[in-house]
């Protein structure tokens, strides 16, 4: 199940940045809303993060239009104090609500050192990994974290509870791309398990479960999955996924992610506030920046240099994912079928100039 | 392999306290020191975490009488910022470095809502949970972390390159013992491997690997731990130990995991220069804290009340150690024989009064 066994074309990155930009327009965004999802989207697709990129256009564009989705929401941001603060979505994208977020935690840290920023009334932003990078692109350490509606069994749990509520970090690496890492608290995300199950292709052992809570490989029975560490050990995995819970809802004022509607509809109507965390520390606020920078490379350079099990590489978080960015501002952004379609009638709909398809 | 089988007597908490600052104070560690320890080993036999409890005083007296861990250091704190601070711990006790750096940065986020703190220049600190825990006591969120010498692969590498990086996450419930996380970003500490090569009983699978990287069930064959998520999906679990040793080392200027001296000796007399990391945040200065802790037992209401696989409970983090804490203050403390008779010598070597056994 290569990529390429799946692949029915591609399209430049730019020009998949203006087709969802003017899908977007055309349902109801504002600029402002429409180039924050453009921008996670193109950077999720271009990291090969393909869950979290183009494949989110269709639905983004029912919320919107379903008016689950404010196109011209007004984003409000109170401080109390000068390290934290909450950011109100205002029922927009959480494209928007995120990159707005980090940057105001961007900008606490550069008076403070640090800054977090809790966001409520949001909704579905993605990728976490997008915006703890545009922290470290701006020379910050950055965090992000989001809850979701349940796919992920407690420990011990015959009902899911958690959803696959992402852990992102990134830090600026002098001379290079930053060190980021980008996980669910699951093994693998719920539409991998919708894969293997299009097409009958047994799970890997301990990821997954039916509706009595026991392991499972037959996508087809699976009914929610199970966190990392899987039945033996996912009493962490579990742990993470609350931490984030706890992280993205109590400090907004939020419900958690367990009584959230879920994100596959029906309801494309009702808001479903949607809980974020971000965190921004500036690392030239603890020892002198160069310190930093060389004790980071120093660790890099070590961990790169450690021998592989035969036929593997080790690579740093991040690594896989600029080199994936690299190929394919060259290639192009592979498309599925389905997704190609999708695109196809997206064009005719909005009477959008269709994607340059090579 | 029941705690109660290898059990030789059980001490009372406060018994143990006492002795514990004793044999310390005998071994030259300042009034300071001592208590930071003492309180941070009783706090973790007490919750059950054998593996960083009183287990850990014998090597303590070494790396103290060995000159590696300084009896009475001198720590400084160097702020630059409003919520960030770097502790110089003088190569004295991790836990008296831990317990201040919390305590710093609790009031770093009295002031701006949120406090970090990075240590260096530190030593082995215990269970990351007991510095977690001294800010939930105090009304906030708090998080420690903290790297070692090399236990645990890396992704796909044949030898350790982490230690097993620990995540510690607490946060205060209203009418309530905290919200604790504790966990190794290993699936089992390496002691209980060892303990499991004492009686040649099978690992779990998919926990640890020989020395050529390939996993195993044999105990006595391990060289290294997989990070948790195992062969498949232990890039997760490896992420997250990087995630921890670049907030741990390269903030406070120091070296990173790899390149520490082992904790196990034999040089007992060089200062290892561990690192940890340190954040607290006031719940209250995001949204009202009324707020905060109103979600927050919505979440943990609704956790609790998940139906369980059959033959298992459904637990909140936390939850299994203040039960523990709970029969261990009315029944004492367990001690194994290898632990009873280390303690009799100690008693014997310092002319303490011996902890009395029951």
């Amino acid at each position: 199940m290569s990529a390429s066994q799946y692949e029915a074309c591609r399209v430049d990155y730019k020009d998949l940045h203006r087709f969802i930009e003017q899908a977007l327009a055309a349902a109801g965004a504002d600029q402002a809303s429409r180039e924050a999802v453009a921008k996670a989207l193109v950077t999720a697709s271009l990291m090969g993060t393909d869950s979290h990129g183009l494949r989110l256009l269709p639905h983004y564009l029912n919320a919107l239009q379903g008016g689950r989705i404010k196109g011209s929401p007004t984003p409000s941001i109170k401080q109390r104090l000068a390290g934290t603060a909450v950011l109100d979505a205002d029922d927009g994208f959480g494209h928007l609500a995120g990159y707005r977020a980090i940057d105001h935690a961007v900008s606490m840290a550069r008076e403070v050192g640090i800054g977090a920023v809790a966001v409520g009334n949001s909704s579905h932003f993605g990728a976490a990994g997008c915006y703890a990078l545009a922290a470290a692109e701006q020379g910050m350490l950055g965090m992000a974290f989001c809850n979701s509606d349940p796919f992920v069994l407690l420990h011990g749990s015959q009902r899911a509870f958690h959803g696959t509520n992402p852990i992102a970090f990134a830090a600026p690496v002098a001379g290079e791309d930053p060190y980021l890492l980008d996980m669910a608290t699951s093994s693998v995300p719920m539409n991998r398990v919708q894969q293997y199950a299009a097409i009958g292709r047994p799970l890997p052992a301990d990821i997954a479960a039916t509706s009595d809570g026991s392991t499972t490989t037959d996508a087809r029975q699976v009914s929610a999955l199970l966190p990392v560490g899987g039945a033996g050990f996912g009493f962490k995995g579990a742990g993470l996924g609350g931490m984030v819970e706890v992280l993205s809802s109590t400090l907004a004022n939020m419900v958690h992610g367990f009584r959230l509607l879920p994100m596959g509809g029906p309801d494309m109507s009702t808001p479903r506030g949607v809980g974020h965390f971000f965190l921004v520390m500036d690392p030239g606020a603890f020892e002198e920046r160069s310190a930093f920078e060389r004790r980071l490379a120093e660790y890099l350079k070590d961990l790169r240099e450690m021998t592989p099990v035969e036929g593997q590489r080790v690579l740093a978080p991040g690594d896989r994912e600029w080199q994936t960015r690299d190929e394919r501002k060259q290639t192009g952004i592979p498309l599925d079928h389905a997704q190609r379609d999708q695109y196809r009638q997206i064009a005719e709909r909005f009477a959008l100039t269709a994607l340059t398809e090579h």
